[in-house]
């Protein structure tokens, strides 16, 4: 299990066994059961989640009581509420398991610290967080300027992964279409 | 103009007279005339600028030839084509001037240069993706979850100073909303 989040960074920074080893230190494993919390609107949220194994997704819940699917995160992926991560301030988001998901967890204080400490891990969180910043600039553009039909195949291209283990109804919230529009576009 | 550079470096790391001045040494001023393009679709973009003085808007053509205002920035911000420049492929998207306007930019190679040699500035650049990470996630939030009325209440509220320097339909762009809804809305 260390070993993926090991490869993780490695994709982008090199590491000795011992620098892993002291990366790994702060870090902890934790297991959800489908259904549990990680973070709940109005609480701390003080970490950042690796994906090991399972499926999780963040939300917001307006103040009509409507959900909003703000991301999915599978294998590999990392999820937080990063303002209240970052600014050490209440949850505006929700996250919960769609599966049984196994992560690692860093507090913030913790990635401050190995951040001084070791500036390839700086480099390498800096380059995830503009791979993240690039990523929500598309889908912006994509909300604003995308058919719902056109929405809905690239995701399709973007996340095959996604589109078996993910309940439609959840797709349909994250694409900002309705459940009924998606049903008539998607085949499955 | 350095000062207002510096101004905004120090909010976030403290540096020495030598240390701005190796900053500096970094980036190049440039000024541009009202309706002059930074940033052109299908064409490298490998600078990330700086505002000194002046106002710019991004903005995407879509394939019906649509325009999308995805972002404006005034003193004290930055703007670019994150992709383009991070990933060194052509813009997608435009970046030209709504007044005259003086730029320090700094190219990719540069501040990739610059953040190896000194940790203080790549922990800036973090701290400023960051926060701009959050603010486009919130954005995608208001995008999918408020009214026409609400989003405009929300620019009133964040960017006071745009309003009076940024022409209604570009508002209305940006906002997602069409200009005639704007104008029932707004009262200047």
């Amino acid at each position: 299990m260390e070993e993926i989040l090991r490869r993780q960074i490695e994709k982008i920074v090199k590491l000795t066994d011992d620098e892993f080893s002291f990366v790994l230190s702060h870090f902890t494993a934790r297991s959800y059961k489908k259904h549990q919390y990680l973070v709940q609107a109005n609480n701390p949220a003080p970490n950042d989640n690796f994906v090991v194994k399972g499926l999780l997704k963040s939300f917001y819940i307006d103040d009509a009581g409507k959900t909003h699917i703000l991301q999915f995160a599978m294998e590999d992926w990392w999820i937080s509420d990063p303002q209240a991560y970052h600014n050490k301030v209440n949850a505006t988001l929700n996250i919960d398991c769609l599966e049984d998901t196994d992560i690692f967890f860093i507090s913030i204080d913790n990635r401050e610290k190995l951040c001084a400490e070791m500036q390839k891990m700086e480099y390498f969180f800096m380059k995830k967080t503009t791979a993240g910043y690039i990523a929500l600039q598309k889908r912006i553009l994509s909300l604003m300027s995308q058919k719902s039909e056109e929405r809905y195949a690239q995701f399709v291209q973007l996340y095959p992964d996604l589109l078996s283990r993910v309940p439609k109804a959840l797709i349909a919230s994250y694409l900002g279409i309705s459940r009924e529009t998606l049903s008539r576009m998607s085949t499955f």
